[in-house]
């Protein structure tokens, strides 16, 4: 018995589209700024810019670049690059000139796609780049002051206007071939090159419609940048349940409360930054709903209080765990019926939890770092959380050395660490370069973090290693107070004491705003700095 | 960049039952006549079993049968048998010893689990097969008059509690390597054993939990045969969830009510008879729901009149479509927004239609049989349905010339002869060998047969081609009435020329009850034994 094209079909995410486009050909697929895209039209526009491409010379293996923001050119990029056979390699879109210029020498892109806006960050990077690539430029017309570009460049609406439609789509011939290339945020070193594949990325589909319990036609509204590991995937889920994708250029929390009530939303996603600004919102502005709406939460362990606060306002949050290296979410803090009668609290410190594994995750342990044995689930060992399964990337691109050791010893190294209670959910203690080590003892920054938390006046908190000349390394605190607050540094310093074992409490506080990457994530990098 | 451990991993739906018990170790798994399961236990049960088989000398790729009704036993059989590597065989009960005979033979069983029920057409079998299989004997203890058999046999519980706990369950290497064998009902010829793959079931399992909305923590009726496509495979969708599965030895109306009121039952599956048999229960035992449950209904199209009852009594019907050899379900008759304005006759109509494809299904085509080319979306135009996709089988089992008959010119070849409409739902005018071509016009008998259900007094209903000196062939309705009806042949005949083109009515009708296979498949092969 062997394989042959009736029985053996490569998985790929594409077939999610063509899927929706056949059966549900005019429900409305993307919605940006009263524009609304049918699945039908979607895929036609998909193939003419897959055909466009192709007419531009993208072969099979090729990377497109994108540097864009949740617009739906963004969206269809995820369909059409790789239906012209190429690679998706979309760029954040807060770097630097030099890190892009990086990229896209480190990923060859054959064309450049760029919104207008952020045209002149990719005219400073093809400047330094050895790479230069086609461009072709966004054009929104929803942004009121356009850029001008001196690049030489093709229109996006023209590519696809111009391009001939009977153009047949690339199937990969092999589903374990590269799909996309997602850059590591690189907060030490050069950033790396994280390839996909289209098998990866169709079982993460699947698994999040089990994960995330998602209907059919969900509206989905894109917070989460689809420059961040694909939009966690979503980008293909919601094809694979043919939902409704709202697109959105910037979190604005008075926006994103409207387009809530307008469209309303389902489900959307966002790091807990988000959260905290919503839940933070004036008055004026916030919203709270009646029905359910649905949040995935990740980046970073959500302090309880913001998901006790989301919770109050009609907000159902997942809490889920992952890396760019594993498609995102791996993890998730799947409910129990036992919580429903516990207090919120106690919920929002559960939830808090990053988790068990998502139904395509095929094993996440936490094991000692010099044995390799798992530890014990007693919620106080800590080791580093390592992973397998179908959704762990192919490796780093032209990085053999780093692939090697980030999958040594037959499993894929997260850099975090956690612990795991009885009840089986792992609990993030730290990042691998976050502990803090003082006397001797083991310090964990979250912890600390949480705690800064519980205080009515910190909006946001980070705590990092301070060079100590006694106990090697103390915890400082760089704190974010809410607006009007006069909170001092001895106050917060008290509070910690009264509400964590002493020795842990920081032993200074700075005020001021948090260096942040465009996810959302504190660069607690950016504060050890001034230690050094 | 290479596959590794930790970043490829053969698909197996084993992997859920992994998951359910690490999670969800204390949710209900099975419930039996008042017995409870959990995810936990039913593991140890199955590592158990599983170890047990090795220790009876089953090795991988070998095959182990099961002769049993839908019972604790029959659901661990499926996780239990592969996890030793070996291949699950389940075998229509209702099957006569000479064709278990066969079956035995050409599976060549290294271990015969049997109800202890069955013991008798399992005792005849074994005299006629060469193959002489370990025997393993369930003992239900819910069985009032236990039946002896005198076949050397162990008890099923006596393996599971003598197998060594630490046994190490056997991941298949290849995720395209056979998990089960299903022989086809055999309707003309002898049954050909069908293999499934890993690969497929898993598959199977993602794409059912999107097509049929399935939610987390179903509770779930199992009233298909798990011997037919391995229960539709719902038995391995069940642990993607994290069901609960509440086992039905025998389809009886008044139970099957009550247990759905007793526990809860959101979903369940079954063909139209045993919709039929629910919706003609006697007022005294029939239930209506006020919240929702799921039934999805295959192996026939079910008459709108039924679809209609049912809907009414809080029943939401799904109907799909598929064969044995696609693992069941491939095709579903997918709601669409428009639907919900119309009366319940034309959504019933249209529910009736075997529908669009399943999200694992790559394409599923009507083909005119003689050119391969695609029929017209005309709603008129008959051709066969043809499959391509991860859920085809792998191929007949010792059969390789039907194998490649099936899989003739890169499509699976399903024998059913349908016509696609406008909005791309195809429906079923026939099998090849129930089309009626009468003076060279074909008739459908599925037409004929859905006029026969409007008639109040109608039962059941088949038609079937009869041979006529004049014409060729003329239809032949064979019907079985109502309690208590007095209609006449004539009247219907009077009926049926009132609701559809003249010359297709039947010519003939004959009353009486219709022979019907394990599944409630109308046996139109035996009705035409008339005509032989």
């Amino acid at each position: 018995m062997k394989k042959n094209a009736a029985n053996f079909v490569a998985l790929t995410p594409i077939s999610f589209l063509h899927r929706s486009a056949d059966i549900f050909p005019q429900r409305e697929a993307l919605i940006y700024e009263g524009m609304v895209v049918t699945w039908s039209e979607l895929r036609d526009r998909c193939v003419s810019m897959a055909s466009g491409l192709a007419e531009m010379g993208v072969e099979s293996g090729d990377t497109v670049a994108v540097l864009a923001f949740n617009t739906p050119e963004m969206y269809e990029s995820h369909f059409s690059i790789p239906m012209a056979g190429a690679i998706l390699n979309t760029i954040n879109t807060r770097l630097d000139a030099s890190t892009v210029a990086y990229i896209l020498d480190d990923g060859n892109a054959k064309v450049f796609i760029v919104d207008s806006e952020l045209s002149g960050v990719a005219e400073d990077a093809l400047k330094e780049s050895k790479n230069q690539p086609q461009i072709v430029i966004i054009n929104d017309p929803n942004v009121e002051t356009k850029k001008s570009t001196k690049l030489e460049h093709v229109d996006y609406e023209r590519v696809i206007a111009d391009a001939s439609t009977d153009f047949e789509w690339v199937r990969p011939e092999d589903e374990w071939s590269p799909l996309s290339l997602n850059y590591t945020s690189g907060t030490t070193g050069k950033p790396k090159g994280v390839v996909y594949h289209h098998r990866g990325s169709y079982l993460m589909s699947m698994g999040t419609v089990i994960g995330w319990q998602l209907p059919n036609h969900p509206t989905y509204l894109y917070t989460v940048p689809m420059f961040h590991c694909n939009g966690w995937g979503h980008a293909w889920t919601m094809a694979a349940v043919t939902g409704t994708v709202v697109c959105l250029r910037a979190f604005v929390p008075e926006k994103v409360f409207n387009i809530i009530e307008e469209y309303g939303v389902t489900h959307f996603g966002g790091a807990p930054i988000m959260l905290n600004m919503l839940s933070n919102a004036p008055d004026e502005i916030k919203k709270t709903f009646t029905r359910t709406v649905n949040v995935m939460t990740a980046g970073a362990p959500p302090p309880a209080k913001v998901l006790e606060k989301m919770m109050s306002m009609g907000f159902e949050i997942m809490h889920v765990y992952g890396l760019t290296e594993t498609y995102g979410h791996i993890l998730h803090a799947a409910p129990q019926s036992g919580w429903q009668t516990m207090t919120s609290d106690e919920q929002a410190q559960l939830r808090a939890r990053q988790g068990v594994r998502f139904p395509i995750t095929e094993d996440v342990s936490v094991i000692d770092q010099d044995t390799g044995e798992l530890v014990p689930m007693d919620g106080e060992t800590i080791g580093e959380i390592v992973i397998r399964g179908n959704t762990c990337m192919m490796g780093y691109l032209n990085n053999p050395t780093a692939t090697e050791e980030a999958f040594s010893g037959g499993w894929f190294h997260s850099g975090d660490l956690a612990v795991v209670h009885g009840d089986g959910y792992i609990q993030i203690k730290d990042r691998l370069k976050d502990i803090i080590i003082s006397g001797g003892e083991n310090i964990s920054s979250v912890e600390i973090e949480n705690v800064l938390y519980k205080h009515p006046d910190v909006g946001e908190a980070a705590v990092v290693a301070m060079p100590d000349d006694l106990w090697g390394e103390v915890p400082c605190a760089f704190v974010e107070l809410m607006p009007d607050s006069d909170t001092t540094e001895g106050q917060l310093i008290q509070f910690c004491k009264e509400n964590m074992a002493k020795f842990k409490r920081p032993k200074r506080v700075v005020f001021g705003p948090l260096p942040k990457t465009a996810t959302g994530k504190i660069q607690k990098h950016e504060l050890r700095k001034m230690f050094s």
